[in-house]
Formats: structure tokens, sequence, C-alpha cells
């Protein structure tokens, strides 16, 4: 059906793929970002061969209008779930390839408020810089946490911002990780753009405003699930994301998207009420997942993360027999 | 001129600022906005009436594309110009109302990484948190001068995201200013969207991809660097920022700004070279800064501020003879 001449809107060409990527700038630090997820995937492979590795995606990509770029779409996100994901899957002995937002919320800075950096810590009269007191529990936290899975090989931060940068960045991770078979997870909760202005039809330089209003025409962006379940990584655990704002279409369209592109779970999350609940939808049925409401530092994530990672371990069970 | 009803492109109607501001969604914090605007202006207008208040926009503003907002078009700008040069502005004595763009770059973090809060500290043996020693002196210098100027009742930061957020409050730190006379000045460093889509004419729900190409039709947001000059803060003093990608037309287009907005000065920055040089261009001609090359840390904000303040005080002592 991938093939297929007569194709679906959803299920692009090869050719519609290629074209994609032949027009895309080309990454500035392809070479550097190559070594080091050589080095990751090489340490986390032992040879007993249990050490899992997830590729958390985060934050939304952007779409410049102009080459120099002054202006661009933005798909919002703020990257929480996908930082507070990675969180859970390292403490569940997962080693994580973050493919994020430059910018958007990290691991391990999910319980501190929005402008951590001014607002943690003061100068005390010996001129010794500390952390304020409400905080200091957090801060220490995050900061020991943090070290630890970077220093531990357990975490790898790759930055993006355009969905040129995204979606060449995602292909090398998943090439990457053939060789980790049924152990590899891609968990993409970043929201990528469904629309974009080809590289090379982009004005030159700054649109000139003055003369009226402004007409864009956007292509749609090429699917790429179904070339990376099929073709860059066809063993690894897929689990994509589905985000509306409409309820009434939501478990529909991510029961389509499931189908669709072969993934082994959809999780649908609503704009409004995404951080309290969301439904995983798999083959078996659609599970509802909730936020635990009884305790204030609990997020949908950790419930969200277990139950995937449950279906991993099945999956990589079922893979090897 | 301004009211012309054979009107010129950049020159918009009353009725054009009405309707923008009438179809825009209503500030959800506009009386806690209010209140700290009117504390900040109090405290700073001492009897002897010497204390200047600078308002600097920072950042770039978003046009949401949904009213339930997954995406939006966004203007690049990380807010380091408005940020250092809130800076310098503290330094030489004025309290600044700092309107930047949230997530963007703040006052006093300029010489930090990129990812400070987890790049500048380490936790020690005995569990507590320091600052990892080549960051040391940055560190303390950001959090102390940040705080003084904070407690100090010398910085007030409001953030926006949207364009609708961004020229609601601009409207109110204007009219709140007014009683400060030419004491006031305005630097208007933000990058502004030029084209929205119309509160009441956006889609509710995210667009839905799968049929095709996607038009936008973008009207012009109207200028109100007209209105704000003649209205809102008549005695103020006015700077104004042009960007521009090519150099060819950016002093033209900077000089022709100045004129039809009756800014006192427009400082014209190249995308490129924006960090080493501008250019002022005022009605006495056009002088070009530079940032000092023989000193690593220094910025062209330094200098760049040092000019305007210095026709900011000949307009003080103009206004008052």
């Amino acid at each position: 059906m991938f093939y297929a001449g007569n194709r679906e809107m959803d299920s692009p060409l090869n050719s519609e793929i290629e074209s994609f990527f032949d027009s895309a700038p080309p990454l500035n630090d392809r070479a550097a970002i190559s070594e080091k997820l050589k080095e990751f995937i090489a340490l986390n492979s032992s040879e007993s061969g249990t050490r899992r590795v997830a590729c958390v995606t985060s934050g939304g990509t952007t779409v410049p209008l102009e080459q120099r770029c002054v202006r661009y779409i933005d798909n919002f996100s703020s990257g929480h779930r996908g930082a507070a994901s990675t969180e859970h899957l390292i403490k569940m002995g997962y080693a994580v390839i973050f493919l994020y937002r430059r910018g958007t919320c990290e691991p391990y800075c999910s319980s501190l408020p929005d402008d951590a950096f001014l607002e943690c810590f003061e100068v005390t009269k010996e001129s010794a810089v500390q952390v304020c007191q409400p905080y200091s529990e957090a801060v220490k936290r995050a900061i020991r946490d943090h070290h630890a899975a970077v220093a531990g090989g357990l975490l790898l931060k790759l930055p993006f911002t355009t969905i040129f940068e995204y979606l060449q960045m995602l292909q090398m991770i998943a090439v990457s990780s053939r060789s980790l078979g049924p152990c590899s997870m891609f968990y993409l909760a970043a929201a990528v753009s469904d629309f974009y202005v080809p590289w090379k039809s982009m004005a030159e330089h700054k649109i000139q405003s003055g003369s009226g209003p402004l007409d864009i025409q956007l292509l749609q962006v090429p699917k790429m699930l179904s070339v990376l379940r099929k073709e860059w990584a066809p063993m690894a655990f897929c689990i994509s994301f589905k985000l509306e704002t409409d309820a009434e279409i939501l478990l529909e369209k991510a029961d389509m998207a499931r189908k669709k592109y072969g993934m082994h779970a959809v999780v649908a999350n609503e704009l409004l009420s995404r951080k309290e609940q969301v439904v995983v939808v798999t083959n078996n049925g659609k599970i509802p997942v909730y936020r635990d409401k009884t305790s204030s530092d609990s997020d949908v994530e950790k419930p969200l993360t277990k139950l995937l990672v449950d279906r991993h371990s099945v999956y990589i069970k079922d893979s090897n027999t």
C-alpha cells in the first residue's frame, strides 16, 4: 500500500519524501551528531542486550517563511510531556535520546518555575550563591538527577529548531538505532508541523509589508511515520501522539493514524485536558490513562510511560520467540 | 496626515486600530498589570522629577492561526538586544519596564550559556548546590544584579506571547507613563508581527491536514507607532528599530519609518551584522555605532544606549525650556 500508485493523501510516495530531504538545507553539524549517536548507542548496547533505548521527541517544529529567517510558523508545545516522560523512562531503566526543540522544557526541570535560573537562587552577604529556601529540594534533585543521567550515559540531548532539522535528525537516530532491534522505542511526542514552505520556493529576504494582505501557500509535510516504521527502524516499538482541540474527532483520528502508519500505540490527547488524561489507542482497544489526583506532584506521564513500557516488554518477548 | 482620508498604506485610520483592539481577545490579567504599572511609575516619579523611565520591548510577537492555538506565526528574536539594553539603561540611572516575549532572553542573563540552569550548577558530595567554576563570576553577577534591580524598584518585567497581548500592554504602559512627560522613553526593540489573522475570522479548532496545500491570508497589523507617538504618550522620547536582511534597503526604510511615525530615532539593523554594528537614524543624520572589538565581553548595546541616553538628555532639556 505504501508504494501504491493510487496513493492516499497521508501516505506519501517515496519520491515526495526524497524531494523533501533533497530540498532541505543540510544539517550544520551532521558529523558531530552522528558521532554522538554512535557513541551513545555503542555504550548502551551491552552484550547481554538488556538495555532499552528510547528516542523521545519533544517540543514543536518550526517552518521558516524566509531563508534568512525572520518569520516562521511554529507548533505550540511546551515540551513538558517529552521532558517528564524522559525522566520516567530513565527511572525505568531506559537510555534516552532526547530530540527536543531548543528552548523548550528539559528533563528534570519540570517541577521548577519557568524562570528557574533567576528565581531559584540568591547571593548571600558573604557573596556565595545559594538556593532560595522554597526551591531547595527541587533544585537539588533537578541538578543531581540531570547530571547523573548525562554522566551515566543514559541521556543524550539533541536540540533542533526547524522541521528540516527535526526530520533529518529523526532519520539519523532511527537508522543508528537499527542495531538495537526490538529494544529500541520511538516515543514521538513532538508537535510536528503539517504544512511547510519548500526551501527552494522560499523568499530569500524578509517579506516586505506595506502592500496589503499577505497570501501564503503551504504544502503538506510528507508523513514520515510510515517510512520510519517500515524502512528506517522496522524492528523498533513505535508510539506516536495525536493532539486535537476537538474531542469529537480525536479518538477516530488516533485510530486511523495507528492503522495507516503501523504504530504500536497512538497516544490521543486533547489540548485542554492533556495534563490530566490521555487515551492510549492500540490494536487491542483504547485505554484511558489518568493522572493520580490524590498526589499533587504526580503527572499523567508516570502511568502513561509505565503502560507503554509494559507493552514494550511484551513486544520484545514476542519478537524473541 | 495621520487622519487623512486619502491614507498611505502604513498610516492606518484610527478605525483600523480600533477594530484591531475590538477584535482582540481581552487580556487575562489586565487589572493586575495595571496595578503593577501604577505602583512602578509612582515609585519612580520622585518630586524632583529626575528619574527617567524607559519601556524596553523585547523578543518577537506571535500570531495565532487557530483560537485554540496549536499553530502560530512567530517573528524570530532572541530578545538579546532588549535584555542587554535594559541592563545598560538601569546602570545609567533609568527605571525600566521590560515588556518581553515569554521565554526569550532576560536582563542579566546575556553572558550565561543557553541552558544556564542545568549547565552552571553542580551538587557536591555534601549535597549542597554550588556553581561550576568557569561560570562562578558570571552567575553571581547575574543573580545579584537582577535581584538588586527588581528589589530596588528599577525593573518591572511584563511577559507577553501574542501580538494581541503585546499591543494591548504597550498601550497600557504608554498611557500610564504619560505623567512622566519627556522623562519617559520608549525603546521598541521587539520584533512585531506585520501580518495577522483577525481573531474573529480565525478557525476555532486545529486546522486539519490531509486535504492538500493550505492557503493562509494574513492582514497587515495596523502600525501603532504613530498612535503611540501622537496619542498614547505624546511627550515621550521614542526610538523604534528596523530590521532587514537586505542591506540595500535598510537605511532608506529606517529613514522613511522615522519620518512617517515621528520617531526621535530609528535604529537600523541588518540580520547578519546586528551584533556588531547598527546605524542610528535621526533628523540630524545617520550615526553608525560599533561594538568595541578590543574587548571580548563588550556589546553594541553599550555604545548604542549611551548615544540614545545622551539624545534623551538633550530632548528633556529642550522640552523644559
